[in-house]
């Protein structure tokens, strides 16, 4: 397995050097949780950008466990997503919900998301590793690790290695928070694979006040990265408005992680990064 | 919610009754985890069309946790199935794993069951519903109460209420047995909603000397019907071996469920029947 | 391991032939949650009696999860739990929640229980067995099997045999229902161990509404007997008033166990029982 | 709730200052699973001491799941515990098992550690609080929030308010790590209680390889403090020998964790500490 998942910037980036997935610098992918329109993707991209961070999520089709809740933008999410990121040189994360959204997604975006409830769809996984894009596995949240080697392995065995896995907390008998975040997995995967690993403590712990501490956590136990929800003002979010963080103050957060990746030998990429704007 | 559904037989059948899922009168479905070969899927239905079962269950694409392992003979799978339950007057209920699966399990099933690691595949579920056909909504063995009938929702946006739920044991912290038949979600489902309840005493215990307490137990709390693995061999089963029981003793299986549903005042349909061969 | 247990009638009693747990004839515990008075337990013992039953339950010693809650009468519960077993010829079990009530709870009662948050406080299980009565072992809301086996090897090494396992429900991810009752788990232990298992519907729900048919899965699954909550007046119980069946429900509610316990070949001693009033 | 649990130093002590748990300087408590012999604790505690830790954690009464295994050394151990502790100027945590061990137990240690399986065993937390003595209580495995701290209040309600919490990994349906250490149910605690909050990674991952990087994760999340099995010579531990750290890596160790506190705005107290030898 190669350790390191190499993707090159968009053609129009203002950036030159590619971005290295599971190098000792940490990856941040942060955005809203859903697009719900081009200023509230603007403005998260704008604090992406400034934040010296060069991955932009964001939801266009979204899995959601009702059927009367706001199920995403659809292509004109992708649209929007495109041309902030392009506009800040960002790059795209973006989830593909089932098979005949990946050819619209692996036009649109740079990563391929797999989210946690398709951990197990297994002609998810086939057709997305085809697309010969980078991947990035969530866990299923009440999926054992052996498990999501497995569905790696499916993605693998259609010839698509660049997988990066994604801890976005398990579910427990506790609903305290919203799921627990497996540090212990984080360190295992590290320990055991070669994977790259992503957390995601927003979904992790469903509170924004405590997104910041299980963020801190994932990194202190060997994470490579972090995805995280970001909002212009939660209060009015589409979806997951309880654990998105203010943009305002996305500075101060990335700042704090960056205090833990020097404490475990890592680093943000700040220095290498020329902001757009 | 209807809280009966009504399947007509198939024209070649010999029976002219259809058969009604939700009545007093309890559904069967019986037959091999995976299609194997015409021999051993003739077998099972051989025996099932001898206890007076009407429906044949049996997988022609089967969800593996590991690429590695047995995928099923997909196309082939559901000719078999469809041949040999014509031949003896059933009824065919097989999986569909993915959305791109569905025009043909629906030309050749007549229920389409939607796979516990698909409980959240929206996609999945609304091409499903679009079909009209009867669906069995298996739920994740990680999934809530809330989450399932949340689920069904999905599938009745999308206009169809031809829709079973079906209990197949959770994951707990224990692996004494493979699940946790949630026989207080079965009484739970029946006291409050009008949705038909299968139980899966296979999947739920995952060991064959457990699986008929488990069924008697679903019947105890209420369930409609169960769904069961057989196989005429079972320990040269391509899968699931450890938990089908053998076709010889499917006889005596369905006369101990006949016990257990008289005492809750329910029956086997057996007298309706008059078999084929 | 002895598989049937043997308890001697009170003195007083009308009843002659001992008690027989494990045996063909399936015991009932029937009860309050807690003792809360002379009448009420009165009254639910008239009921116990009346329906052919032969075990009190009863709770003197509390174990709450909150110590601003009832916490139950202590001495003085005993003391009314013993008086009106005496008075209608029944059996007396109730908890001792730690070693120090151990002399009291052993003079008043014909079985002690231990509760499910004290499975694996082993200096109880040891003061326990070595009072040499019998012993109902409730399993851990968050034990396994093994685990369970195991705190009863405790109660073995210290020279007591007289074990009998109470299923009560383990913690899931869904709170749906209180717990989930682990019918594969009865199943388990009468196809691999010799104890007597007995299940206790009330905790494993949590709803009076879904008692029986929990109970009826129960004895479906091969549980030996039954522990289960009745009250006067289930709405004015100082403790578990949602989970617990009106006193006059009880009649039936046994006659339904009868019918399914047929269904297993086996059945309720009432033949052999002489109504004391 | 007092947030801070200030702990005066043995007379003996080469220390002046009282131990401040909950302080800006995290408290460390290291030693190992079971005192089995005053040379193998000895040698845990000079490297406790070398490292500038002040407590000395060791088990004279161990809970075993099974009673064919070592159940630790009793009054032996606790002498052991005291006589090392002593030499090198430290603090002694312990475990009280039952309430029959109090007296002893707290004549000998200077913290009292109530245990997981512990957590609801009432009396023993009655018995405890009334020593007036410093407890630490750990979390039940299966245990919510609500719970853990409904047992504290158990403490408080008899007078004593001097408790720590220890979050040492819940149960989850994996079994790749032993438990999964909740570092949101840290960051909840922090967030919303006073109760200084000490993480025990060891039982929490349950392999030597991953207590690092999980200590690290629960300090970064907001953890007062660690509780840490380290032994002389791991392989020939007589309990928890896979998840136990050499103690000759205690010095590494505790300086990676001082890393982290930094980045955090902690530290480690070494400044303030006078090595005894």
């Amino acid at each position: 397995m190669p350790s390191i998942i190499q993707i090159d910037s968009a053609p129009n980036s203002v950036l030159s050097n590619p971005l290295r997935i599971g190098d000792n610098a940490l990856t941040l992918m942060l955005g809203p949780c859903a697009v719900e329109s081009y200023e509230q993707t603007r403005a998260v991209a704008a604090a992406v950008s400034r934040a010296g961070v060069r991955v932009l999520r964001g939801g266009a089709f979204k899995p959601r466990t009702s059927p009367h809740t706001f199920q995403g933008l659809g292509l004109e999410g992708l649209e929007i997503l495109r041309a902030v990121a392009d506009e800040f040189g960002l790059l795209v994360i973006t989830e593909a919900l089932g098979v005949e959204q990946l050819p619209l997604v692996s036009d649109y975006a740079d990563i391929i998301q797999i989210g946690s409830r398709n951990m197990q769809h297994y002609p998810l996984l086939w057709a997305a590793a085809e697309t010969g894009m980078p991947i990035m596995l969530k866990r299923g949240f009440m999926s054992t690790v052996a498990e999501w080697l497995a569905a790696a392995d499916h993605i693998i065995s259609r010839g698509n290695e660049r997988i990066m896995l994604c801890e976005r907390g398990i579910r427990s008998f506790d609903n305290a928070t919203r799921n627990v975040l497996d540090v212990g997995a984080i360190a295992l995967l590290k320990t055991t694979t070669g994977f790259p690993v992503i957390a995601d403590p927003s979904h992790a712990v469903g509170r924004s006040d405590l997104v910041l501490p299980a963020a801190k956590a994932a990194i202190a136990a060997g994470a490579d990265g972090l995805i995280v929800e970001f909002h212009p003002d939660p209060p009015t979010a589409l979806s997951d408005a309880e654990q998105a963080i203010s943009a305002d103050e996305m500075d101060r957060f990335v700042a704090e992680i960056g205090r833990i990746a020097v404490a475990v030998d890592r680093h943000l990429p700040h220095a290498n990064y020329a902001p757009a704007h």
